[in-house]
């Protein structure tokens, strides 16, 4: 790291935004004490700030965060730092010109984490030259040592069969160090890992390549600074990028008015297709959004943009890790990336999810095949618990769209706020219920029914909604009035209206295409939990394991559908619950 | 497969728990068709119920899952059978002596994922020459071409690079394909990859070889028919084992009884420490309980079970994905797996936690380093939302221990149960509160302060506990009788006895150590949700991103200590909320 910073890196630290800025990333977070002392020796930070070391209220945690101006993605799960590398190189490669380059530290035991190899592949495929991997073989790894130890020739065999250029160096000798930058700087057509065999804590003799001394301190400090040739303040000129890269022409920071496409009510469409419609109008309008896919871009619609905006598409075949990870690296750039899979894929890539809200990262994440309603494939498929992963992500914003033009709306309203954005769709058609252009603010919801008389309320979302309408219909029918709210936005969760239909109609049915734990039901109450009444409620969810049927058929199962969300509202009133409470 | 079937699979249909038989996984769970007709052709399935195939009620989902007798892994997310494969065969070489052949179909599009590079690793690392994996090349994924399409070459590059062994051959080629199986079983040290290129939709001109067509019926089948020889009903005589291969004497169904460790009231010792003691105990005393770890032992303190039983300790190193998978096959032999890592770390496999539910598995994960409790390290390492994710598993268990002795007690609960169970650990030190030897059922909670005079209940799990009681103790000595309940039992919750608190005390604080999203207040909350009038509740949970500090900082900044839960009673009892609701 010394050797970069001193001879490689090109990075302006009073201007973390400069165009042409080099890109360093510790993909083994745990060292971030060796990044804090570049940042020191680069005099981006003082002495004093670097004692706050991991104290309350330091921006030097124990992980690096870009609560740190020069980091630009949060580390510290092992297995992120290079595939996030992968979007940031891969995006400079498509949009930019590659003015600069991606650095990153790799630890030796995070090599076991497949999310590794989803981005040895990807990189090794694009060609993405601009990309290094230096490689930490140290040998140990936190409770002893790693699979192959010190053999940096195992790793190579299986790094340069995905297609990249590996170099093996002695980690410590600073000539062969620059001599492989060198190399990685004028390879073309390949990015290279540099394999450096390293003693960990070298020239500490209490503890170097000593098992057991993992993230401990060091038993004696003193004699450990003297060891190293006792207290020095160095100091590193780092070399700015050259000529101030200007970002590609077309990508300006100014959008076009957005013309999202335009659904006559009554209708049938699919969420999922007004989506991808959708999509294709805000790349028009705005050149900033990418769009990363999965491999299923016919299946969560992605693929008119693909077709339309090829340069801005980013196709991560089946590696979902990989796709978050890359939109996570591409958003450091400033883009606005959304990536689609099936909603219940994105449980394979969640740490990374997870991650990208320490990043405080700006992501829109659309999953599609929501729930039971997807009919015949069967529960490996189905979208269930996606609701709770999303609401537990720290700040995210939870959009559930019932109707095309709503999904249309809220498309739109995810691309203009920042944050981790997550937006669940459906894939059979459901009826147009709203005209184009009505607006659905974040943290909304919309009452569908209502009257002074109403003696309950049905919370729905998505493919409930319209199961609701069916329910309060047909209750109207028989004289038993209920509210009726399209709750699109479940988090955050429209708590206002919730407590108005609470205290008017004492009540509530929620009714979700997903397991009762988590989602709409959860988020419904939770409403109430700062201590307000609660009304009482029936939740209706996915209660039992679904197998292979026809949508109808599954919904009618799970007891989700029209009949069973009039029943349980029958049960209510009849009990003789309903009513101000 | 149909030569798999034909000459090399040993499998009794007629009893899928023989000891001996093989164990075949469809790793491209969409292929379920070739399954079933597999089946079919072997006498288990009759040609009626072939064509209930995806209807309701049918155990011939459109993914493969356990429903039927002769699946052992429910597959359907792409990138889990071979990984699930690797867990068969490695408990199968360290603890059964081998005597059955693991075969996986993978597709060539799930090469992508990252978990099957797990797999790949941890075979070639294991020598696990009992396992081939068959690898489908037909050159389309979903939505069009894969990364290499037919160049089986780039892909026998990367896995020998893995140290297996590797076959090219045409998949059409009858003879071609008898001899790859032939060399596969003879391969000792290494395990197998067949790469068979093949046309997809062979001999079916309408969908040969053509983009477009996945997942979609044909066009026309009764031309299909014709084309690939008419109307035919072939039956296999598949092998059985040779010899009824004895499970390894030593696991036996029998367990002894378990001698739980035994802590004294009012010692501090963290809950992971006594996971790992408890599971010493485990161990000694079943000897169907194994334990894999993804290179965190000594955190998560598996490392006792590792260094007394290491036959049945398997070192995952930093792959949960491949960690979980492994599990998920050794259960479907029977064995008894605990599988850990950090909390947060799961997240990592979540998908395959969810695929073990559809696999109705008998898996229990132990997550340590729970929350902000764990102080320095900063939020990549804090699991905030586990208890979201883990209860948002169809029929899982959750657990939360505060002390030694429960945690002891809830370790064994887990190890007798059946079904997916979640430990939830805490780094520091707790003080002892149970006495050694109580009971702690799933479902239940411990009332730890009571009294007639309660004017609210407070609600904990954990680390909460303590500062519960600390507020309890300063607020009844200003006059103030709350409730105190320690929900140990997250999933499934004490519904009872929170109803029998809620008329007592009107008002509950929660307090958890997690997001407020998914935890203990919906947890609570949920117990009301079957029409029951629900009481006030202030949820505290960790509403802002934390970052360095120590542990007991970490709770005073998030507002979960005693100091804020004394707080929140007090708000709620002044403004005279409390009291029966």
């Amino acid at each position: 790291m010394a050797v970069l910073l001193a001879d490689h890196l090109r990075y302006d630290f009073t201007d973390p935004g400069r165009a042409g800025n080099d890109h360093l990333i510790f993909s083994k977070g745990h060292a971030s004490p060796l990044l804090y002392a570049m940042y020191k020796a680069a005099g981006a930070i003082t002495d004093d700030e670097l004692l706050t070391f991991r104290r309350l209220g330091s921006r030097l945690e124990g992980h690096p965060t870009p609560r740190l101006p020069w980091v630009e993605v949060a580390t510290g799960s092992l297995g992120l730092g290079l595939p996030a590398g992968v979007g940031l190189a891969w995006s400079g490669q498509r949009l930019y010109g590659s003015p600069d380059r991606v650095w990153v530290l790799c630890g030796d035991s995070e090599l076991a984490e497949g999310s590794i190899w989803e981005a040895f592949e990807q990189a090794g495929y694009e060609h993405l030259d601009h990309l290094t991997a230096v490689i930490d073989v140290n040998r140990l790894g936190q409770r002893g040592e790693t699979r192959h130890g010190w053999d940096t020739a195992a790793y190579a065999r299986r790094i340069g069969a995905f297609d990249w250029h590996t170099i093996e160096i002695d980690g410590h000798d600073v000539a062969a160090i620059g001599r492989a930058y060198d190399e990685a700087v004028r390879m073309s057509g390949r990015p290279t890992a540099i394999l450096a065999r390293t003693l960990k804590g070298r020239g500490v003799a209490a503890v170097e390549n000593a098992e057991g001394a993992h993230g401990k301190p060091l038993p004696d400090p003193e004699e450990a600074i003297a060891e190293l040739g006792g207290i020095r303040d160095i100091r590193v000129r780092v070399q700015v990028p050259a000529v101030a890269a200007a970002r590609r022409e077309a990508i300006t920071a100014e959008h076009g008015h957005v013309s999202l496409p335009r659904y006559p009510r009554g209708e049938k469409v699919a969420t999922r297709t007004a989506f991808g419609d959708a999509l294709v109008a805000l790349g028009a309008a705005r050149d900033d959004v990418v769009v990363l896919d999965g491999e299923v871009s016919d299946s969560t619609r992605t693929e008119g943009f693909a077709s339309k905006y090829p340069d801005r598409f980013f196709e991560c075949y089946i590696a979902e890790q990989q796709m978050v990870a890359a939109a996570l690296g591409m958003q450091a750039r400033g883009l606005v990336p959304f990536a689609a899979t099936f909603a219940t894929f994105f449980s394979r890539a969640f740490d990374f999810v997870r991650m990208a809200a320490i990043s405080r990262a700006n992501l829109k994440l659309v999953g599609s095949h929501a729930g039971v309603s997807i009919g015949e494939d069967g529960p490996s498929q189905m979208g269930l618990e996606d609701l709770a992963l999303f609401r537990a992500v720290h700040g995210s914003v939870v959009l559930y769209p019932c109707d095309a033009n709503q999904t249309a709306a809220l498309l739109a309203t995810l691309a203009a706020g920042r944050g981790i954005g997550y937006l669940r769709t459906t894939r059979g058609g459901t009826p147009v219920i709203y005209p184009p252009g009505e607006a659905f603010p974040v943290g909304g919801s919309k009452v569908l029914r209502s009257g002074d008389a109403d003696r309950a309320t049905i919370v729905a979302a998505g493919v409930t909604v319209h199961e609701a309408l069916a329910a309060a219909d047909a209750l109207a029918a028989d004289g038993i009035a209920v509210r009726v709210i399209d709750l699109y936005s479940v988090k955050p969760v429209d708590a206002q209206t919730l407590r108005a239909a609470a205290e008017a109609t004492g009540s509530f049915v929620t009714v979700e295409d997903h397991w009762p734990e988590g989602g709409i039901g959860d988020a419904v109450l939770a409403a109430f939990a700062n201590g307000h009444q609660p009304p009482r409620v029936t939740k209706l969810a996915v209660h039992t394991m679904p197998g292979s049927a026809t949508p109808a058929e599954q919904l009618h199962a799970a007891g989700i559908d029209a009949k069973a969300i009039e029943a349980a509202v029958r049960t209510l009133v009849d009990a003789g619950q309903a009513g101000a409470g």
